[in-house]
């Protein structure tokens, strides 16, 4: 639950006016795990976060997915065959922009572990990771995750999912204050059924005057008044947008890839609310994957539950705009202050904004 | 000009930081003209608007232009030869659904008028036409828009562009409102010279509870009190949207069509913060399009005047952004009341919110 | 069937090694048929095809399909729709590039009448309607396609499917010789079941030096050789190609609309053993359809087959492509010359290649 | 040059009716180099091929190129911001499938040492990476390529470009025979000025069925009557194909983007008329590049040379389709047989067909 342990602090905004799911992360979707591994060493803040989409081997029985790249100024791998298949045959991987190639070796060989016909028997096996680049609290220059760190990640999976400046999001940054993992779930009824939407982002995006809470443009009331942001933020007003976001969707509801890409590409209406216009420099890309049916790798023919007609998403539709919001908004409300290379400092939201209760309207 | 003609009614509020441009519509942009052509008669409460790009003839001298297709239930045409070559050769026509038939049919003929040539020793010519479907307001049934009103339109075309419930906007709803044309400007700097963003929308999407004004979740307030609209909502509530928002935006600034395809989607920015998730029945469609250069029809190679770099675009896509949100603003404000086929009527949203300027806590 | 009628000619290569339909059109998938109006007054040398996926109003049971844009030179209405929703919800039309308009129109009135709920409690419909220029032929100019040709056409449906100077394919031209309709099918066995994919294409395209007959570099042979006919090239090589080449493929195996994208690409590769390298000017597009299944138009879930798995596609791959080039083959081996506006004349390939079977080592 | 060093061996045939340059391979473009590292060793027969567009640093000089995924079931890296930005910023590498993150790791390497910037004070750098699948030769599972391999082959580069057995065409294998590198150019005259298409092709992909050498269905003859071959394919005829193609393809005429897309899909064509449709298993992707003029890294506008106008392009298309099919021809003519992993062993198509001249009626 994101942001528990601080029981003093205020529950932050509800984005919207769907229910939350039970843990209020993307793990409500049933049997998503997720699991981090976090460097904290000096100048090495950064780390990796893997989301399972099932407790079974993804290579197996492939999950239907989709992507939308909102803007791709991205360096993630594996899109390619998502687009052109339609599924997922590895867990999903996150981490700096820098430490993809070892956690796609990584995936190659976990794979290769579990099936040793990938590569002879079987067709080669498609590794899926995203990045951001947390550059300017971490050295990733030093290329420091290593296929270990996505074994620790992958071990750790549950369904007690972290967020904030943990695993991939260890050094990120967002709106000029720390960002990191963030969680969030809907449930949404479609035909008088419940079905859960659930995102985890990896967010590292937006410069201080664009970011919007729960609609109050708060980045604007704090770029004018503190001063210590307010050097901060000069110091890298300047400079163009670096910062990416990586939006995970997941869902129960019984949709195929194509719907799913619909899906997906909602989490821009999520993302837009918070103040983005998708920068340039911003490498946004969602990815959503339904849970309902597993895709078999070898079979002749794919037995397909009934799908949620088209005309009835615009539930899911919501619930995918308001998780990734809402993921957002937690991934700033979860995140501690970090000090990084070069002493490099990214204030969290709570350490920027002591009356943040107060500007919210917030009930403490 | 938007919300002129009523003296005492308040101002909008300005979207954003960016200044907008002196007429605060898409005529801001050089050479960019805007003719309506209104239908109000009982039933037949529809019409046509056309923009053209420049003052000469768009098939001699085309122009560089992009599509983002955000949600594609739609019927527009023209734009997979705009997707396939990057420029357009006609006005931009807007109408109803059912309209888009005649209107391209209108176009063709008035490209033949002007080229002889077409079809003959040269090739054909793409008639570019978008359409939302007014059929709440208007008898869509009755086909009633002809090739004359296209002309009219085109003839009418001038920079002082009129907003509301005229041209192709009359029948549109919006929020369960009444909607129809709305316009906006944004000056940016890039690189110490400034460029002008207009955006022109068609605006016929939303239900009420999404309405979302520069942040304040008017709709939520305005379904829970109002009774009449409440009635209004109550008898629609049940169908998903059908709405769809056309988003034209122009700009002076030397794009090309790949920068250009980039520049439009971020109109899909500006749209989620008015309360949209891109409904599955919702037609969302923005079309780019720059007057820095013509590509002429006929010539062996083509000469560009120095394109912004890709490094540089953010003050363009916050233009954007803020265009398309201010014109779907303005669309709101802009619009009166209208009665139409089967005694259908939609409130403008000051006749809806007597105490509008209140609510959004505006000085009159 | 194509040939039909002129026993003393040699049936055409057959290309591949897959078997063919009994039928030898797109009719041989189970449900589908075709309807030509021909329009054959002097300078008004065009017409209408149409291609019914079912017998049933595909309003009330829509059908996945997908589309692949090879060079998107073009004005075919529809695409926009089809490509978000992965279905269609009219017949296909066929007309050249003036006549989309009348069509589209004609689809729409079509559809109210069949259902007129239409633009009233229901969402409006979306008019599928494909284009190629026959203004070599046909006096384009006069616009001469009109609703009616459409409801003959309809009504003319039946598995009975002539071929070559026909319907949309009267006026059409083919490496500088007589194009028009071409049928084709291919029977593909998966996984222990047969599968039919047929193929109808509106063959616009090619210079004559391009030409290749199932690998045969017929057009070299020809474009060196007849007088007659270098002439008409020689009149015309200096213009680029202005053709088109519309491919609408059918099968009846299981298959969703992503897959049918697959599919529908696959038609590429059989357009270009014909010698196409998908000029500039032509509007290359290829539809595929499946009539395994029907999507209704009010349901609260899709039920679906069970769908051929990725893996097993290759075999349907190959009878696309296999269908698609053979149909090429029968638009030229079934057309005859015509003479059109202004005393423009194109010669059938046999009239214009008297020894043919000779050429092309046939068996008379 | 691709069949130098076996005096004896007939020429293959001319693809088309373009001239090819003088050096018949990627390097006719002017500034193109190539460089391979080849792995033979046992069971390890894989390599790293680079492609280096100019002698510069193309992340200081980023070269305009876009991509075509014809068939998306491929592991290549970086397609995402190619697609984006328009723009390749790194060499281009190609190797087998499990070399991807290897290379990937050492671009980025390279890019840090080239400018110590990237990640710092810059934006970071997209590594591109292409890859087939080579496992039927090569012990893939080894993941035996490391960094130096791409350091060796970045510095081996130069314009005398080997084809065949070599760099990561070492492992691959073609329509059941040895396949590899292959290269072709071509010379097409557009508005009286020569440019250059030049195409390498890393070829793996086909069935030995559906080899068409030059329009000649020579796997159809070859698989009757070669016994040895015959049971070859007999062993691996019920396998789905699972090769791949990569079609690298460089211009000296000044394109942009959006062009380059165009131009990169013609290589469909080329590969069409081998006997490929595509196979589900194969990735089959085009990327083309233009070196007539650079993208500076950092600059606030981009000038641009005279573009090609569209309507120009067609001799281009020819000679991209022509110059992959003689790519692809050359990677066949050029192989040696190679013995690897398991006793495995692929026949080049001379050892494979001693009489190879008669059969194409090639004279010595």
């Amino acid at each position: 639950m994101s942001a528990a342990g601080n029981s003093t602090r205020p529950a932050p905004p509800h984005i919207g006016t769907l229910p939350g799911g039970p843990l209020g992360t993307i793990a409500d979707v049933a049997g998503v795990t997720v699991g981090h591994c976090t460097l904290d060493q000096d100048a090495l803040q950064t780390g990796v976060t893997v989301i399972r989409p099932h407790r079974g081997d993804p290579f197996v029985d492939k999950v239907p997915a989709a992507v939308s790249v909102i803007n791709g100024f991205g360096k993630s791998i594996g899109l390619v065959q998502v687009e052109e298949l339609g599924t997922l045959e590895t867990p999903i991987a996150l981490t700096n922009t820098f430490g993809v190639a070892a956690l796609a070796q990584a995936q190659i060989r976990a794979a290769i572990r579990a099936n040793p016909q990938i590569g002879r028997e079987w067709s080669t096996v498609n590794p899926l990771v995203f990045e951001c680049n947390d550059g300017y609290l971490n050295d990733i220059q030093a290329l420091a995750v290593t296929e270990q760190h996505f074994n620790d990640a992958f071990d750790n999976a549950s369904t007690q999912v972290a967020s904030g400046s943990v695993g991939a999001g260890r050094g990120m940054s967002c709106f000029d204050l720390k960002g990191g993992i963030g969680n969030a779930s809907r449930v949404a009824g479609v035909a008088g059924r419940d079905y859960t939407v659930g995102a985890l982002v990896l967010a590292n995006f937006g410069r201080l005057p664009m970011l919007t809470l729960d609609g109050t443009p708060l980045g604007r009331v704090l770029a004018e008044r503190a001063a210590q942001l307010a050097a901060a933020a000069a110091a890298t007003a300047a400079k163009p947008e670096q910062g990416s976001i990586i939006m995970i969707v997941a869902t129960d509801a019984p949709l195929d890839a194509r719907q799913l890409k619909r899906l997906s590409l909602r989490a821009a209406a999520g993302l837009a609310r918070t103040g983005s216009v998708y920068g340039h420099g911003s490498g946004d890309i969602a990815l959503a994957f339904s849970t309902a049916h597993a895709v078999p790798h070898d079979a002749d023919f794919i037995t397909l539950p009934p799908l949620v007609a088209d005309a009835r998403l615009d539930p899911l539709f919501r619930a995918c705009a308001d998780s990734v919001e809402q993921a957002i908004v937690d991934a700033l409300w979860s995140a501690v202050s970090v000090t990084g290379r070069d002493g490099h400092r990214r204030l969290s939201l709570h350490d920027s904004v002591p009356d943040l209760a107060q500007l919210l309207k917030l009930t403490p």
